[in-house]
């Protein structure tokens, strides 16, 4: 039973991705619709053989539509969602306008597929840098219970869209050509740098990449009151989080039990054997749809922490992935319009 | 009083960094000795106007030194060392050779320059990750005891070396032009890529850099029982090492508390105003003899906790500039040859 899908935003770095995990995973689209604000709309893009334009965003085109994806600004989203949401879609929206409403679920398939029960037409897919995080910190609640979360990130510039990843490249020549780097898309140089901004700030010192990863974390795992703390921070990386973890838990988890417990845990990957020089690395979670994990040993500065090392594909798992995979866990509980 | 200097290992980053602030601050220096291991020998490097040759390492060149920094492999500290010491010199050493000798005080001095008394002829500098953590660290634990830190860093490639530099931009032209990257200094590709492994692996699942900032930051701060963990990660910058840092303290410590305290302390300079882009940057701590620390906020997951953000130039506050600060204060307290 095929759905018609819209995607919306296609154009950018997060839509084409859903486009085409659509149809690595052989999703079963009915009629694709992609959809873009006017600036974007007219480029074609290639699915299944054939190539489809995308057209400028127009409420109207939601009739019929089963499944639409949004991967456009929470202002966009928060304009159109209901538009589509009225004609009878299921939206799986990938900003950050419906995350923090309770009458949304928050979902990671792995970790609370059960929260979409009594959706009322709209799924939001959390921030990047909390879906990678949760996937991992879940199978270890669920042995001990989690306390606290510390987590520093490292943060790739795709991230942020293709016009960083533009700007991080251009940058990279100038550096090498002894030239200045003229920063636009980011208030500071990103080649050769590091910037611990990433959104805008809130009162308290925190940006609000950080609160999304506080506030995001606690709702998927349904733990109001878990402590967590974030310190995120953009690298010159072109794809692929990193997160450098502290998790404390009510029970000390000894390593190789937390070890044991994560090659278990659905869509995670552990890599760890760092003698060998195996840990996840950016470089190589691009491309692919699991969490990695590694440096998984003891916190030596607490009787009952761990310390982890967490990578993953910020534009497939911690995106695109995650969204298509949110149409599929529906669809298996006929929750689709 | 001028004193004849020796720089051992002056070919390298952090020799030629040494030459270069002993100038810039004015360092009484008598007779100037640079030397280097037999493969570097021979070049010329310019001090006050003048070019002097590196002569290959031989401990009777030591006769009539007074002060000797020493920044070549630990290996190589370890041998002449002592044949320094014999002859008289103070020798101030940057490798991780002596650092956990119990005779041999560890020292930054705003912090203990008080170890120094006593010295047996060798005094170590600290690892660069720890220097500019313990900077930050002193003035809160006199403020309110700190009883756990939690560090992870975002270290530049000159801490490997010149190679490593030389590495880094060979692979961002190669990644520029689509060609495969070839590691050769690091065991994976450092463009575009993190590495959460610095110098080899302890059983306990640290690195040995990780296991460095714990123990050299117990020593200096006179705290064998302090709680650290860190996870210590290579990034593609070229100079200056930040650190993402969680501190709890005994009693809790207001962020505009901490920010006052920071101000006043010595080498420290507080950047923090992170709604207008302010906040420390490795491509502004370059080149600088201070450590920088701002996003100054409280730990909202501990109630008497603290995070920051460290930033500092590597090869200068990390190693050369403390370097000649420790021999800047064995002369004040007339404690050279």
């Amino acid at each position: 039973m095929p759905v018609n899908v819209a995607v919306v935003g296609a154009a950018g770095a997060v839509g084409r991705k859903v486009v085409e995990i659509l149809e690595e995973r052989d999703f079963p689209v009915g009629r694709l619709l992609l959809m873009a604000t006017a600036r974007s709309a007219g480029s074609t893009i290639r699915f299944c053989g054939r190539d489809y334009t995308v057209q400028p965003v127009a409420p109207d085109l939601f009739e019929g539509v089963q499944v639409a994806f949004f991967a456009v600004p929470s202002r966009v989203s928060r304009e159109l969602a209901p538009e589509a949401v009225k004609r009878g879609a299921v939206v799986i929206d990938k900003s950050n306008a419906f995350r923090s409403d309770p009458s949304v679920p928050l979902v990671v398939p792995e970790v609370n597929a059960d929260a979409l029960t009594g959706h009322q037409g709209i799924v939001s897919s959390p921030n990047c840098s909390t879906i990678q995080l949760v996937l991992v910190l879940k199978p270890l609640d669920d042995l001990a219970t989690v306390k606290r979360v510390v987590v520093s990130t490292y943060q790739a510039v795709s991230g942020t869209g293709r016009e960083a990843v533009e700007e991080l490249f251009t940058q990279m020549e100038h550096a090498l050509a002894g030239r200045p780097l003229h920063p636009e898309v980011y208030p500071h140089p990103i080649a050769l740098n590091v910037l611990p901004h990433i959104d805008d700030f809130a009162p308290n010192g925190y940006s609000r990449e950080e609160m999304k990863l506080v506030n995001e974390t606690r709702r998927i795992m349904d733990r109001p009151d878990l402590a967590v703390s974030a310190t995120t921070v953009r690298v010159p990386v072109e794809v692929g989080h990193s997160e450098a973890v502290w998790v404390e838990t009510e029970r000390r988890i000894p390593p190789a039990e937390a070890r044991a417990a994560l090659e278990r845990a659905p869509g995670v990957v552990v890599e760890d054997d760092p003698g060998q020089g195996v840990y996840p690395l950016p470089v190589r979670a691009a491309g692919r749809d699991e969490v990695f994990v590694g440096r998984i040993r003891e916190d030596i500065s607490h009787e009952r922490g761990l310390a982890l090392w967490i990578v993953a594909d910020n534009l497939r798992k911690g995106a695109a992935t995650n969204a298509v995979q949110i149409a599929e866990a529906l669809m298996e509980r006929g929750l689709t319009g």
